[in-house]
């Protein structure tokens, strides 16, 4: 019976030694059966008196609780992992994917880069940046430079931009739907001249040579004082000294003034004082004038929607020696695009107005690629779908279907930043030229499996580009296929 | 004795304790001697009666089984990651490197992509790809596009290949020796043509842009209904029957069709159908014809071996533009190249046909290179050594001296493609013209300490590039420096 | 009490489980405070005898030294990830960083490669690789040939460099200041020319085509025979006595000769036999001469200091083509350059001579950013500042502001290789023309929130470029702002 006792001590150590040095993943809950059973098994010991009982238990509760940690952590350790590596839609970003960069009562900026951190299927758009500018009446974003090249589009509203360059600074007005081009490191502010009305622009970063690294969307502010910091308050007191040629109280005046913030409002007067000037030289001066998106024809218009396109060969838009287009499509309520993809642009979307839905086709997600073991793949495709509305950004990489659909409501209006535009084309899968029409008699035939005509019947339409699309019975249609 | 009964138990539990805890790595063994050591030490304990000892062994095995499992788990894990680090060849990729994308009994497709997964050696070719089409007298591959740039070499075989562009499709037949480009995201066909041999055809993926991200060889189809799916099929079905202004059972009818598979076997009459038509348009469509290789003067050739060469300068060839050339060496049964390195381009190399060997110089291996605390490092060159046979992949990197040696059975034949290859030189380091040779008198007796006519003498030959190689008293000499 | 022992048994156990099982990090410690714990329980075992408590002791002992190799190992391994990661100063390198490529009583080869194993913030450069050449009086360094292109800087003493073409060899006189060009692939050999004073060459290896990937900085030598290696003894027997068509006899007296190293000594009339002849044929060999930096008229110069720039555009420097602009800093002892930064370069500093301070304006260092958890993110600069001294190599990214500071002792002497040079600008924050007195008026006035004059007093001065600077009272103004 001792010895039988003596066992029960070492079988209950035993599976006491299982519980702290097992791995074994178990989901949180409120109250963990170990726990129970751990206790129990301190009750069941009879050589135990009610103190030992107690003792035993706590221990019990202790172990559960470290137990609990260990996995909380673990968890959350590969929670992180999953966001990163497996998130559900890698091609759409939404509100929480911005980082608010710079934020004060008359302005802010949101960023949004290392696209790739996202997923590694965004590789192809990993060195690009996009940033958001909402300005409110009559401030002033003060003077910065990027180590990036900077594409802004004026999404919404007036505002002014101040270029700098190394002797005089130039002006130009900044309207609804303005390309304005600012080279790498060009000191520039912005001023919104409307006394009522936000400014919105839309901020696009290359890095300022090809196959550089990421850029970094990081801003330098050459004025602003100790409070928001001006890059100058970084270098020591003796440095600013001898660079300036000032002593130290002098540059207290300059650099320690300003505490109003990198985004203030400012008054009327200065608003005016602050309106280019008409320039009397005809030839310009260092920097391109804005290029309006809407000074083109559509590349397609009809009712159900339009499509306008500044690309690298366009004269005067900036836009020259850059492998990079900009597209805005304003899809008319209940219409949608035609099924298409670009043969080797990668398209980076921001939804400025409307709502609606996007479709895409996918080949493999991330999950199955990974693998790098699977030697045998099969090939299928997966829907990648996303509401869309104003503020929420999408990728659409060259090769990949997707069609776009404005909601019933109001008119979907999307502002695209095509990278690798050189030599695309967009290749429509449906409408007045799609490429399976486009197909040869017999090739159609082999391919569908049915008489060439069918296949026409199908395919051909007379209208280009963009269709209506009936949103009355889309409810029976949904939840299928989507990913 | 009743404590010391109790010590035994206290040891013994020790003994298991740090069994458990331990992460000792051991050997995976049918019989682990630790079992033994821990069933001996359940029989030794004199206070246990039979039912405690069976107990306690039962113990002991699922212990050991645990650990077994664990251990199995971390190596497999250690080897995966060793296979990715420390491939005793990075270089060379065999039958089980490659992927297979499509599988019917009418042909295949095999992929080699994302090289770096190999080894980081690889890096500078890690944004191409390889595939391998191999298909049946008679077949049919379905109308398909790719978001990369694809260079297809037609290895044997006839073919048809058929490419749409946005209102038509171009066919043009493919020889043996064929170059083909095609355009990134095009709509592409093949037919082969050949009522009794295969058609074999190599496609080399490129980015379509400098610089941008690794290919991706995920075909999209665009006909071919639910299974194999058509990248149609992604969309949902209000989409589909809005852009393609058909009801849900006429789009049936085109998309649900198809049974056949991604690959299948048509009609004689079919394939007749499939053959190109004479242009009457002397200016030529949107594509570029085939170019062959061996429309070109080799450039070089003996009765050891051809080279042939296709690159970016060569007008009509579709290359231009691309940083490639093609290479074609043909080298005579029992002969070798010349020791040589290209001084720019990055060389992927398949094997078409023959046998034979490969010998090439690689300063340090990835394993040493890796360790960035090794401050002070020597230079120590490898042989990379293997064995030729058709399917083989080899990869060359710029720099590195190699060998190609043709077995004395067969002639080996080996197509290259050459990244990189703008202002690229192929360097001999013996031959006609090699730089050894090249070197000034006075350099050459102080970097050799011999007097300059004694190493002009070896290295001083008239053949160039390919020359006679006597596989007879090779055995003697193997195994010298195989890495 | 018989059970009370039992459980204070039981408790023991379970005390060293815990200890045994727990990952707690306990700090490195002569005397671990479990140890004597363990051991006060050992003794506390009123059960146990002597002999018993000696082996429970043991077993604390043994406990106690796996505990501690196991924090050893882990410590070790956050250390290592911790220098990788979060390096103090990542933009600037000193002896340390170099690795030692070649090292022999007559000369050396230090490199400097992976900069991004350094830092995840210069993945702009990752690309690129620094080697520095030191070869004594009258050494010469055997031929070999690198995997990418060279650019080399001949600091100090007098060389002579030979280029090996397909078929012959050039040479040239490198003196101080001299730019010389190495194509990628071709083998050179490099002799100091003078009888006393050491020759001191930079040389930056660039990737043969924008957008490959890291070079490797790994030689291949031609030369030189078994140990040190040549690249050719690397090649089976069989395959050289086929290749050079001579006896395994012959081959060794070629391959196995040289005993001397890399870089060895030679005789007087060995170095004038190597001079570089006049050459006859008025338009040169295969090969551009070198161009020296101080041909051009500087920059910028005043007495504070000179700048001598090469870049792309100039005719004859070999640098066409190339990405590439290399400069000179002559900063006079006591002065320093402005604040300024580069819009679009990279800039790879190597100080050459002389002594002084680096500051530098950086946004968020990599700690900060690499967590992209934090949506909120603020502006802050950091002020990077560095000791130079002659060896001493540092980083100025694009569009990072920054001053260079000469001791009063010596001129600081700076060679700078600028990366992405095209379209670069250095735009200055104090001095003649400076971005800060180039804006406006109006924008001054609201971005200062002072009167537009009292800014230009403190931002304009005469000067431009190069500014005196006093070192008298920098020791109180020292440790502001350093990171």
């Amino acid at each position: 019976m001792a010895i039988k006792t003596k066992l029960s001590l070492t079988i209950f150590l035993f599976f006491l030694l299982a519980l702290l040095c097992s791995n074994l993943a178990v989901g949180r809950k409120e109250k963990d059966p170990e726990l129970t059973t751990c206790k129990d098994q301190c009750d069941m010991q009879r050589q135990y008196d009610e103190e030992d009982k107690r003792i035993c238990m706590e221990r019990c509760d202790d172990y559960i609780k470290k137990k609990q940690e260990r996995q909380k952590h673990k968890e959350h350790e590969e929670e992180e992992e999953q966001e990163q590596e497996e998130d559900e839609n890698p091609y759409v970003f939404e509100d929480n994917d911005f980082e608010t960069k710079i934020d004060t009562k008359d302005g802010r900026v949101l960023i949004l880069n290392k696209f790739n951190e996202k997923s590694k299927l965004l590789k192809n758009i990993e060195n690009y940046g996009l940033a958001v500018l909402e300005i409110k009446a009559n401030a002033f974003l003060s003077p910065h430079h990027y180590d990036s090249e900077a594409i802004l589009f004026n999404i919404k509203g007036r505002g002014i931009i101040g270029l700098v360059a190394e002797d005089r600074t130039e002006r130009f007005n900044l309207e609804e739907g303005d390309i304005m081009r600012v080279p790498a490191g060009t000191p520039m502010y912005l001023v919104n001249r409307d006394e009522n009305e936000k400014l919105y622009i839309a901020a696009f970063h290359m890095p300022p040579s090809s196959g550089s690294a990421p850029v970094n969307l990081e801003p330098f502010f050459e004025s602003a004082g100790r409070k928001p910091e001006s890059v100058l308050n970084t270098f020591s007191s003796k440095v600013l000294q001898a660079a300036l040629k000032s002593s130290k109280g002098e540059l207290e005046t300059v650099l320690d003034e300003q505490k109003k913030g990198r985004i203030f409002k400012i008054e009327k007067e200065d608003v005016r004082g602050l309106a280019p000037k008409k320039s009397l030289w005809p030839f310009g001066g260092p920097f391109k004038s804005p290029f309006n998106i809407f000074s083109n024809n559509p590349a397609f218009s009809n009712k159900f929607g339009s499509l306008f396109e500044v690309g690298p060969s366009q004269e005067k838009s900036g836009l020259e020696g850059l492998n990079l287009m900009l597209t805005l499509a304003n899809i008319t309520k209940g219409s949608m695009s035609t099924i298409h993809y670009n043969t080797n642009a990668n398209k980076i979307a921001l939804v400025i107005d409307g709502e609606g839905e996007l479709e895409m086709a996918c080949p493999h997600m991330p999950s199955s690629s990974s693998n790098s073991r699977q030697k045998k793949s099969s090939i299928s495709y997966h829907n990648i779908n996303a509401k869309l509305r104003p503020g929420v950004m999408f990728v659409v990489p060259a090769g990949h279907p997707f069609v776009n659909i404005a909601s019933k409501k109001k008119n979907l209006i999307v502002v695209c930043f095509e990278v690798n535009a050189q030599r695309n084309k967009k290749l429509a899968l449906a409408g007045k030229k799609n490429i399976v029409s486009a197909l040869d008699k017999a090739a159609k035939e082999v391919a569908f499996d049915i008489a060439a005509e069918k296949v026409d019947e199908v395919f051909e339409r007379k209208e280009e580009f963009f269709f209506p699309y009936d949103n009355e019975e889309r409810k029976e249609e949904h939840g299928r296929a989507v990913v």
